[in-house]
């Protein structure tokens, strides 16, 4: 049961029906999904310290190993190993994304916690709410509701979550009632400064070089409407940098003013290039990359082109040139109509 | 008269005594600081419009041009050239920084709202408050003591500045307080997520072309823990860029993990060059500059040194490799004590 758009009486009901659960349970364990990110690991985390502040056995897993980045998280924590009565999943849109290890979890789970509009768990119960910015701000009235004193490992766990999914409160998924949750998260003794500058602020060498050979790919098209990088798996083994650590790379290219579309050419295998598009709101980026198979969302997708880099190059920017020729007609027939 | 740190109840006085002064001027001149951003414009505009909505005469004056991301804050504005009976300074930290056009407004400034801790303004009444974030938070704060209805406009206004003087909600200076104030806003239908895009997600061309020539210059000394970077007038040259254009470079290469000082190498005139020095928490970054006659706070700082470059850099990772060693002779000595 998914609760998409519930008004506030129903979506409070909801809520108390998975806090039922999670009172109802003596040992639970609690699911992360692969790779994981600040929000499904910071969600699971809190969760796990509000039940053991409860009296119950709690713990979390993961199918890839948290990262150093996250080690607060972790602190003072100990787990018991025990056979769980409830399997909570958090922050999990799919059980493909539960990973090798914990896969065997899939028909198991009792209750699905998450954010994500399009999640698909089968669960015994799921409260999913596409309005919170992160699963940590459902997290946060859990825990609540459990009527738990929220302290500052929880806090910090709680206020990671949101400013992952944020972005520190610069995206449109940002509300008043994120911002609020976050105020409440500072006031619980959350270290906001240390885990911004952690997070948002610091970066690796590697990383930096990376960027720095990057750069150095950027062409303007199109009157400077479509810019284009491109990313060698040379650039990769020359800078040593983490897979994980080139994370935002392709908002770079659109991020540049008065172009409509920020375009990353990848290198995957011989002849095989993974394409990230970034669009501004004149051009829809899933539609462009459906040319090619792929797909994603209005402003974001991705797609997987084969050729030489060329080749490559020439096929999305033509792809992209024909949907702004699209949008300038279409302009030109409403001028003139 | 600055309220620095003040009890609630004489807070609340002090603010009802600058709304009194407010309530009883029916002309009033708001001066925003010379190279106006986000906080002075924000606040300047978001008092002007409260006070033109209780039906009094008010306009915003700048010895700068408003820069053009600005634009939203005079949308349907058209001022009315009056005699002011109150001459309001909004975020101006000294008279110094009214700047040419607005020194004769010097000594004859009513009333002073602003944050910084460092306020010299020598006004009628000046309320200083450097709990606040941002002056727009205080002034948030105005506008519900002149009992004016937050609009769209006064909202968009008052979020700009918040969102200006906290990196997004960044920086350490932002508080339970001014997240709430930033909700409130987004409630009041301040535009957050393009004003976000538009101060924070948004570059020039030329920026990123800076930028990219900027990270060629990187290197990295003492294990890592010292990054530098050189920014020539070349540079500029060769891209264009505006010199406003380049704020924050100085922060990249203290945003380099392991990283304990960056140092940013700029070049101003023939064999003179300016230093920014950003440091972490084991470094004083006003002490090593006041080496070289400059200063600043402990975790940024800046003074110009002479020579020619190679000299100039010769000079500042010295200063630096010596406060290093100072310190880790600190460590060894607590180490064996």
């Amino acid at each position: 049961m998914l609760q998409k758009s519930l008004n506030d009486e129903t979506r409070t009901e909801s809520l108390k029906k998975a806090v039922g659960l999670l009172e109802n349970a003596q040992s639970i364990l609690i699911l992360a999904h692969k790779s994981p990110d600040g929000d499904t690991v910071g969600s699971s985390f809190a969760l796990c310290r509000a039940l053991l502040k409860l009296g119950k056995k709690a713990r979390v897993v993961c199918s890839d190993t948290i990262p150093a980045k996250f080690s607060y998280f972790t602190n003072g924590l100990d787990f018991e190993n025990s056979e769980p009565d409830l399997i909570v999943a958090s922050d999990v849109a799919s059980v493909n994304l539960l990973g090798d290890k914990l896969s065997c979890y899939a028909d198991k789970i009792g209750l699905c916690i998450d954010h994500h509009p399009s999640n698909s768990v089968n669960a015994g119960y799921s409260f999913v709410d596409p309005s919170a910015a992160a699963t940590c701000e459902i997290t946060a009235e859990l825990v609540y509701l459990l009527k738990v004193d929220i302290d500052k490992n929880i806090a910090n766990c709680i206020y990671t979550g949101i400013a992952t999914d944020t972005g520190c409160f610069r995206y449109s998924n940002t509300t008043p009632k994120t911002l609020r949750t976050a105020a409440d998260m500072i006031e619980k003794g959350a270290d906001s400064a240390v885990i911004n500058k952690k997070l948002f602020e610091t970066v690796s060498h590697e990383r930096l070089e990376f960027e720095k050979l990057a750069l150095q790919t950027l062409e303007l098209h199109f009157d400077g409407k479509v810019a284009l990088i491109v990313l060698t798996k040379e650039m990769s083994q020359k800078t040593g940098v983490d897979e994980a650590d080139t994370e935002g790379i392709p908002s770079i290219p659109a991020r540049i003013e008065g172009v409509e579309a920020g375009i990353t050419v990848k290198e995957k295998d011989d002849g095989v290039y993974k394409i990230s598009l970034r669009t501004g709101s004149t051009l829809n980026a899933s539609d462009i990359c459906a040319n090619f198979g792929g797909g994603g969302h209005a402003a974001a997708a991705g797609c997987t082109i084969e050729g030489t880099l060329d080749e490559v190059k020439q096929k999305i920017l033509q792809a992209v040139k024909d949907e702004l020729d699209k949008q300038r007609m279409k302009g030109k027939e409403e001028w003139t109509a």
